[in-house]
């Protein structure tokens, strides 16, 4: 989405009087203007959008703060009911939505399911509702969004990343587009789309705070298998945005056919439905995570032998990963890591076994962050603030940062 | 090697004023005094350091420019026959050196041979004669060196990258170290090791000119198989410095057994000494690369079957790392290309094979650069000049750069 210049100033502007409430609290229009350095004139057209989106709101006067005399000047405020951020993360199977404020707190998020063949129309009201009933459920108001980060799965359906298009049929390309036109419609914002998993990588390495290596090999296992990667401190998004598919590097030689139109990725191996169907069809009753967990802790044969050659699938996908990245830390993620940890120490054994003998082996560990990684890893690109985004494409919704306004 | 303050301040010196020689030509003292901006006292210490390395020359005198009166001046200029930066790179089996000069000219290169089984020692001797015959041979001096690039072949034996210790026996580990002191003793000057084939690449990427991509997989063919990466316009060098090696990728589970330790390495099918001795083992008398290339040439059913193996394994370890970091090209070195086209063409297939359908499959091309690209590569390290080392550990012996000298 296009923004003219004088957006973009307009939300410098927004953005300098946020800031100021956020680090200061509440504050009169006099403190603000000197602290933002804009004039009166501007300042109060700003304050006036911003107390009619629900942005900010009027908490109480100075009386008690002054001890000169003359009219007390009202105080504003952050509105803390206020979404300013929206992460939603596409997956194949659900969406889920995680609101900031203007502080950057999560202060609202959920998710909802839609079948794998589902439309991207469908899709879309399916989160267009989603965020309606957060909206209701928390009385979080929507009228300040500064900016939405959309993650979408790919390579299928694919994607439009960083303007070059990614393989697959004209229909799936636009998915990215439709998305960037629908939640710009509905929420008057910039949208930035990318990879749903890389989103997710950025999530997981900025949760690991000072501990977050600077080349990480991120691999998130659900109804598809997807990856991300941070090479010298930067998250890698390759020459058209593909970079990090690991779930497509083929895993068995001619084996089971992959939607993405190949055979044998590691996603017919290993994603959460792969792992299901193949427990099934081999005759255990697992048609569930929570099933797979319990089989797992029963000491289910047939489940184990599933498990096993799934691991050991994503464990030499991994390790040929890590040979050529060299890399301090591996993380797999996906609610199946927690439900079946055994998985984690499994690949961390493969792992050791493929890398040079007397080589340190990178730490293999399950992710921190749950299935709503991918939409706080929005958030996370939206926000810029981390050295990891070095070298990114900037969203254009950090003017901040990208424009200096005229004072 | 340690550089202490001085030897850094003098060495910032010395580059000014060769610096200012090689923009303007021959000059007098008192030129040079004002165009660098050093007292007459430094200037003079510096100019007889200088003329004593043979770095420089008297050429003539300012006579002919004069036109008022008084003794002429000598005018000093840079001696084109002198070395000023050397690359060196170790190989399995030999070692290439390469000189330049002040202008970053290559003005003397050559190679000589040891056995596969040498002791470091020994090929320290042999590349030390060897560089004496180059000085005898071109008449180039290495008096005025200022910095040694050294490459060595990871991860057997072993090497010592930026500080971090690699796999394998503590004689290997030694191997870097003992390279820095033997050629920092040798010519006085400051020497940088790092991994040879990672040296290699980053010649390719800058020999590629503006075509070089900002994302590229390098996979070099020799004694051994290495390989390089480039991602977001810079050269990785991974946690340990063990990023790139794509030849202890597992490409053959359970195969035959490779010097590092493992099973199965990519090197124990597709390196130039495995691809000779699996066509002897099935009865083709080919000892040597030429054999090999005229076997092909001649349409040799074993040989062409050899080599359709080592491909398919190639292929496949390059088509993963090309799924995982989405290159805009991917460069298969090593003299073996240039005599044995075939090998980059099958290799093209395999890795579009195992693209995503649709998706725009990495441009696969045999190097530019030829067997001394190692030692390029460290000249250009050397150099530091190219954006592709952005993040990578500055050299020490670029004190113009890293150091302000006090004036």
């Amino acid at each position: 989405m296009p923004i003219g210049l004088h957006a973009l100033v307009r939300r410098a502007h927004e953005e300098r009087v946020l800031r100021a409430l956020r680090e200061r609290g509440a504050l009169s229009r006099g403190v603000i203007a000197e602290q933002v350095g804009l004039s009166r004139t501007t300042l109060s057209e700003i304050i006036s959008g911003l107390l009619q989106r629900g942005a900010i709101t009027v908490v109480d006067t100075d009386r008690d703060l002054r001890t000169g005399s003359g009219r007390p000047a009202e105080r504003l405020a952050l509105d803390p009911a206020s979404g300013q951020f929206m992460g939603v993360d596409f997956g194949h199977r659900r969406v889920q939505v995680a609101v900031a404020d203007a502080s950057h707190e999560v202060i609202a998020s959920g998710s909802d399911r839609y079948a794998d063949d589902s439309s991207w129309q469908h899709r879309f009201t399916v989160a267009l509702d989603l965020i309606d009933r957060l909206g209701d459920d928390s009385g979080v108001r929507f009228g300040a969004l500064q900016a939405i980060g959309i993650g979408l799965p790919g390579p299928y359906p694919n994607t439009v990343l960083h303007g070059h298009a990614g393989p697959g049929s004209a229909e799936d390309a636009d998915s990215a587009g439709a998305a960037e036109t629908v939640f710009a419609d509905r929420f008057g914002a910039a949208v930035v789309v990318d990879n749903n998993t890389r989103f997710a990588a950025l999530a997981e390495a900025i949760a690991a705070h000072g501990d977050s290596p600077d080349d990480l090999v991120y691999v998130r296992l659900s109804d598809g298998v997807g990856g991300g990667l941070v090479v010298g401190g930067r998250l890698v998004t390759g020459a058209t945005g593909l970079a990090g598919e690991l779930g497509h590097v083929t895993a068995l030689p001619g084996g089971r056919g992959c939607r993405c139109g190949k055979r044998g990725c590691l996603e017919t191996v290993a994603s959460v439905p792969a792992i299901l169907a193949e427990c099934r069809a081999r005759g255990a009753a697992v048609h569930t995570l929570e099933q797979l967990a319990a089989a797992v802790a029963n000491g289910d044969t047939t489940v184990d032998s599933v498990l096993t050659e799934a691991t050991d699938a994503l464990g030499r996908v991994i390790a040929a990963a890590a040979m050529a990245l060299n890399p301090a830390g591996v993380v797999v993620g996906g609610r199946i890591t927690a439900l079946a940890p055994v998985l984690v120490e499994r690949v961390r054994a493969v792992v050791a076994a493929d890398m040079f003998p007397g080589a340190d082996a990178p730490a293999v560990r399950a992710a921190r962050l749950s299935d709503d990684d991918g939409a706080l890893g929005a958030l996370a690109a939206l926000f810029h603030s981390s050295p990891l985004l070095a070298g990114y494409p900037e969203p254009d919704v950090a003017p901040t940062h990208a424009v200096q306004p005229p004072r």
